[in-house]
């Protein structure tokens, strides 16, 4: 399989997870990467650590947007850093650079960008993270996933008909 | 008082609010206008134009950080377009720009725009907006208001100690 | 003549202008003003300074698009802190929120928003700034211009037929 | 040699180079691949087109840094998408995330990067591009490549003590 036809899905989440947390994050790195999977980051630590570090340990690809103007900043499992230097910015092309957006736990910047996700269409699919409700009314456009294991199956599947 | 002096007051919210909320939008227009904001916003419709359109009848200045390229895509209340051509990543930049945010109902770039605003520790006031929860456990950072008049006063208050 | 219909015009230039040139960037900035147009620049100091100065002083509005995340790192004279937090990025936005630039010196920060307005289409008029050509042939799209009053004459001019 | 140490570097160009710049382009495309650099460009046609081309010929590792939001206007030689949805601000990036930049001939678009890279330090080699001077005095901060391999060579050599 080429680079060319691999997918290339999100996972977002803060620089602060619980162990639980990271946990998850890197187990949704390695299946990520045994499914064929690029994964695409926010290049910091954290979740977006602990996922790249899983993806690293099965040969994945791993690619991430940094806010800053240095690529030293990334985490040392982002196999390809992608300097901004256009701050939190940045987040919304994290989300747009994927075809599905996987979702562990989560800071502001990790609802920035589900948000964004959202407004444009991407698929997330949410592992312990951000509900939200407006006026009352609970939104249910995040996909609930209870394990690392379906969370990257439904990223996968979700983006199968695209 | 001078421009210089003046502060800076971000309104978001959709571009299809109901009649209601768009009366909440024209008279928090108005009310900044009345207490010497700038009106900062996307610069589009909806929430943007009816804020726009109340602080414009008070004889108040208003701002749109527009996503596109062309500045007549600006509703006919904003008197300075900025132009971004950033699309929807200059959501980041109207919630920097203030001081304070006032959110009104609200689509998923109004979710954005708030988790940025606290993602940067800007206060945001809430008229019938978003609420949203981390794995169940409420988080409380937006000041909620019942009226137009309440969430300006809180929003100038918020930012009087910078 | 309300905000609506001025017009708005930018003064590019780098922070470290000769004295000749700080000069020339205050009399632009005047002669903007008593035009009746809005200066937008990239809000710091040297050429942006002066030029703001020169506004501020014939009762002109200044706007400055700040590429870092604090309003307060604004020079004096600018009246509206737009705050990007995107870095150098904002040049683009600098020179696409006016109808023409005027260009003073400059660095290779003004080198790239000379770059940015031509590949916009926006006119670019030059005083004492960048020149360069393609393959050895010269490229003459910035319009020259020998004197701060000619430079504003030249920008509201070639403006006046959008 | 895994992704993690090779070196990143930027090919700019226009999208309607001459054949002959098609060509040169194409060779760097190849000669980078061989020298084992991952090839980072804007990810549209022309000149960008023609050196993603030469760097797949040879097995190399291709990202595009898109303006748009759609990652199928990538052409057909970039491997990695990277969709930033912030139209030509995204040149910044593209210089940004490479250790030196490879210059052939060049639109506006061309120039703006030619000066982003060169106001954050990054070297620039030339190729039958843009040359500029400051008030009558010539700018020589572009390293002069008289063929594809030279260029090359130079920029992984000018990237070697970083």
């Amino acid at each position: 399989m080429s680079e060319k036809t691999k997918k290339i899905i999100a996972v977002i989440g803060g620089e602060q997870p619980s162990s639980e947390e990271a946990k998850l994050a890197e187990e949704v790195g390695r299946e990520l990467a045994r499914q064929g999977a690029i994964l695409v980051c926010g290049g910091l630590g954290g979740v977006m650590e602990a996922a790249c570090r899983g993806a690293s340990s099965e040969g994945g690809v791993t690619i991430g947007i940094l806010p800053g103007n240095n690529p030293k900043a990334a985490n040392p499992y982002v196999q390809i850093p992608i300097v901004t230097g256009i701050g939190y910015a940045r987040n919304i092309i994290v989300v747009k650079s994927a075809q599905a957006v996987i979702a562990i736990d989560g800071s502001y910047g990790t609802l920035s960008e589900i948000a964004h996700a959202r407004q444009s269409g991407i698929p997330v699919i949410g592992l312990n993270t951000w509900s939200f409700s407006i006026n009352g009314q609970q939104d249910n456009s995040i996909t609930l996933a209870q394990s690392p294991t379906e969370a990257v199956d439904k990223a996968m599947s979700l983006t199968s008909h695209q």
